[in-house]
């Protein structure tokens, strides 16, 4: 590969874009021992990924996602299409000999995503996830406090993520509301991402037991999607919705610990309301994404009567990534966060390593995702390693 | 009675002195139909209740609670004994014709509770029970938008109740960690309040799952207690806890809304940490209690671009009860919401009304205890209806 | 006196109430070395000091000070009445030998506030001046982290005290906007307890420059007053509103420290936001009345990477006055700051000693009033020693 | 043109690394009527620029300001050099027809400001300055809010700049705490921001009187730069700091208003601490820079009730410039704001509008910036016109 990465990306939407900012941007903050080249985007649709290959700044673009696996030019593929689609996709580049990233959730089933693991594991390329969040620099200082054993013994998790795009009944039926495309509704869809956090932070699932509601029942069916959203025809006929609007879940984890997430599109007032506090021994920690320049943690070692939790500005040079942005206080951004993800890749691919988060964590936080849907069905707590 | 009302208490520690306070100040603030008299004020220990009797103002004491219950010149028992004592003072102040305000939880178990409740019913006298967080203004606030329909229809409650104060292992088994005395942990403590609140402002529950944990299996047993807390004499031998240390539940609302309740004990850094959320079409609300002068309001009413969670000061003439007591902007505390349930209560008596909460709420709220228990020892949803 | 303490009280709107519930509740939450009686009360309308004198508690009342001045049971006569009778009721008190508490401002001009401090000083009683806002546990704690060096030198004090209750031009001229009656608008009203702060906390004045705006110019004459507010009639005639709506100056301190201080009766959305902060070398401190119970600190001694300010719960045991209220976490409200400040006044009493603040206090806040003033009046710097 | 814009970049440290990004990614977010070339990087250390110009995606260096200038192939001057560097480059620029974009303070004094105005002025050139704060979505807002009339008539503007890099002595003399470099200190870098921010808002400026102070007199000269900071050889020898640390004034707006302002790199905690609050008749913002995607909007129109101030995140489609970012409540960082700032530049240009800010814009807020150094100097109010 010389000093150069080429990349294949596959999706141009909402994530799709979000990716080619980071491969856009990453060299120029960071030192990137592989300097990644934009060499190919794919979409189904001719004009629109023409169109967006030309805006992101990708040299070409192709309408198949065959013919970017298949290109030898081609070092890493990047999948941010549909759930639907990722099996397939991960599969054949990994057979194709190509680096992997995958946005989650891995895949629509947990026996797809396994199969998806052996195969990385098998053709021994570098894989990873889109778990983004992690790679806030806040977030990096929790591990860092948990690691150095500021937090003590951890005894709660409690995580939520609220949003409220589609409380109107008159949203219509996007892909991220159908089942058969999307797999999961606000579980998968926001739920993995606590539930990453969850397993990042403060280990292993135990035990989960969970119920769900989807609180409208049919919507209209969607004809132009943009963004999240999307338009219905007038007078467009309805059609069921067949995953969760909203998921709630008790879990034990292994280390004893004691957690609750909640994912729900019901949250009227939260636009991206991933939040979530953990409490230790020696410590609490709390994040808000929507302050993702911040953390809140408190901790006994304070002195006697001034203790309280204390708003970090994550922003200082002493903190992951930010060394490479901006002096303390200049705030980064919800892509930023992409920046970090894809250099992290990078350099693991360079140094000939597994980046983390890679398919073995698709893989975890899928088991969960399964043994929460199988807790519902049964009315009855689900052992996550029996799934 | 005339225009006075003669009022003998029970018990003269943390729930004692906070009536105590709302007897001596309620006239003072509210037209109080009828002036409660400090009469007589009641404890085991002697010294004790005579030294409380003479710094809170009453007029005389005793230390048998039947002495007191019997006095002729009682108009109303207020009792904030130890959970294991409701029970057979609420019956025998009832059957002595005597008005009652007990402190939650009613009883130690739901059969207790049903019998209190038979017992006021039967002869006929005023209850109520201690929810005094429905008394905050920023709660009667919250209670006046839903009940004109401005959260519309309601999706989620969640609530938290986070203290921190029993995480040290050396901490001692004072009375509200013996499941003889206290009835229950964090669940019937800390839980009880949050299940009152989404009763009182969401409806009646429908099904609950829980889980629950006692982090600390064995404390010092415990030779002097002061407010919550307590001394162990050195070297004094440890004894089984055997109420929870946290409980967390999920349930529905017979109204279809999800809810999610979590009460612990272990939370480091809240002291008093009560807080929900209730999430509808129309908006949410977001209450604190460490900010219980603040109300934080979302609607979906207000002009697009501008919407957002609203900090509402709710201390304005307007509001509940804050016409009684400052200008706008000088807030209240904890203890004035004792002497606004107060306010209900002797309002109820004059009225010959029944006030709420009273007993039957009481026991609305152990049946929620109970079937979280039993939902967590069989490890099955269970429906509230049928404990 | 023996073990109790006779008092006499002047005035019995917002501040008379906030007073008499501080002597009622006083010895039920400290150990008063003396006991407050609450002998006599006194208003110049006989119905209203009557009724008030009932409802507070009140042994008798009379509807002239000079009643109540020269009664031999009276041992302390504490002033609530508008400002412009504190000078006469303060000497006479003095003169007559009885211990003197006197709302702020002291008196209208600063001869008259130094003529006030000259016979308490001659006949040797003592004497204390309502800062009541040095009494709130935040503040008590920003002076102990000052006092033991925790902030370092100190470069900076800045501080509003922001209200929005008369930007309707249609409020009428109460009393407050008199300056006959008040002596002041914005400035001695709100800006005084933040001068009295900068005083505590940092430090003596050396100059000040400051500006004014009265921005209704005229309003109609009021009928009937209420609390802070009142009532013209239907067509009542306009009269010039003489007093400053809002007041803004620059000062440097005798330290070397910077302040900037603004009172403003036109901050839309403002109840009672007093608020300052202090920045120091090794640290700076946050109030804001509003959340009274919580102090905001950040301490360069935190180590790196974890620096942040550290919302403070002041309301464990450790900090000063909570040990006689509640349990950790249960907040207090505005009146209480009168309950701690009533409290220091009797025991300075009983102990002979001068509490804080005293008289000195009152002259030392009226020589920046009037150097402000002085600096708006002249458009220049002002010493404040030499006015 | 065609349809692209050759840019020529002087500086690459902070803000021309900033400005790198604006270049880099405007196009893909924006509908950019021309797109912009990243052509020529110019700096005076060439191992330097060359390394930066590789790193940020630039065609080409030069190690010479006039070499830039003079090149046929650019399009537009952009200048980020140190301050001292402004005056000969824009007016250069302005002479060779280019269009010029300006960080700010445009220069080091009023006259050479106005120099540079006439020269863009008589070139008949485009021209901006980098007063970036405005672009953020939340201060668009707030423009439209008071050009809506939200705000009714405007009574206070109040503004913050707290930072806390130099508070250690042994902090060195880097070029912004030179005179003859930077032009100002804390006034000129930090203040000037809030003075455009008051005068795009509320309107121009009346009259000022401000203080400043130099809390460390000298500093360790410097031996090598980086970002904001640097660093001296061990023991290197101490010179004067001849610039402000701290500098705040009053001041009146012509339209009436009341305002403060205070910039200082000595509040400690703070690290990018931009702040300002404006009260009108009718409502109220708050902005606070380091929680950018946010605005506090406090509004009459609200109910009566349920007024209070709300937190709008600023991240929905109908917000200013957040359509080509994320979904709502997907935060963006302080590097956006120089997007948006280009975006208008380049659209300006494209449609033969000047855009604004402007360098007549430049030159009021240098108006403001020596009438306040003059009032300093001369202890006296000063108009603004007058200078």
């Amino acid at each position: 590969m010389g000093d150069t990465i080429n990349v294949g990306l596959i999706g141009y939407k909402f994530m799709g874009k979000a990716h080619s900012f980071a491969y856009k941007n990453v060299s120029m903050f960071f030192d990137t021992p592989l300097k990644p080249r934009m060499k190919l985007l794919c979409g189904r649709d001719e004009k629109g990924v023409k169109a967006a290959a030309e805006k992101f700044g990708w040299e070409g673009y192709v309408t198949s996602w065959k013919d970017l696996v298949s290109r030898d030019d081609i070092d890493m593929v990047d999948i941010t299409a549909p759930s639907d689609a990722h099996k397939d996709i991960a599969i054949a580049a990994a057979e194709a000999g190509k680096h992997v990233f995958c946005e989650k959730p891995l895949a629509l089933t947990l026996s797809d995503a396994r199969e998806i693991l052996k195969a990385v594991e098998k053709s021994g390329v570098k894989h990873m996830i889109g778990f983004n969040y992690r790679r806030a620099p806040a977030v990096q200082l929790i591990k860092k406090l948990i690691d150095e054993g500021k937090l003590g013994r951890i005894f709660h998790f409690r995580g939520f993520y609220l949003q409220d795009w589609i409380i109107d009944p008159e949203f219509p039926l996007v892909w991220r509301l159908q089942k058969e495309v999307a797999g999961s509704g606000s579980l998968g869809d926001l739920g993995a991402h606590l539930i990453d956090m969850a397993r990042y932070l403060v280990g292993e699932f135990d035990e989960v037991m969970g119920m769900n509601e989807t609180f409208v029942k049919e919507r209209p069916m969607v004809s132009e999607m943009t963004g999240l959203s999307g338009k219905a025809a007038e007078g467009a006929p309805k059609a069921p919705v067949n995953v969760d609007d909203a998921t709630l879940f008790l879990f034990k984890f292994k280390n004893g610990a004691l957690g609750i997430i909640e994912a729900t599109r019901f949250a009227t007032g939260h636009k991206n309301g991933m939040w979530f506090e953990i409490n230790g021994s020696k410590g609490s920690v709390r994040f808000e994404f929507e302050r993702m320049n911040e953390l809140q943690y408190y901790s006994v070692d304070d002195p006697e009567g001034v203790q309280g939790f204390r708003t970090i500005q994550v922003s200082e040079p002493v903190h992951a990534y930010m060394q490479a942005w901006w002096p303390a206080g200049h705030v980064i951004g919800y892509e930023n966060t992409f920046v970090h993800e894809i250099y992290e890749f990078i350099k693991a691919i360079s140094e000939d390593k597994l980046p983390e988060p890679n398919f073995y964590d698709g893989v975890k936080c899928q088991e969960v995702l399964t043994a929460v849907d199988t807790s519902i069905e049964q009315r009855q707590w689900i052992k996550v390693d029996e799934v």
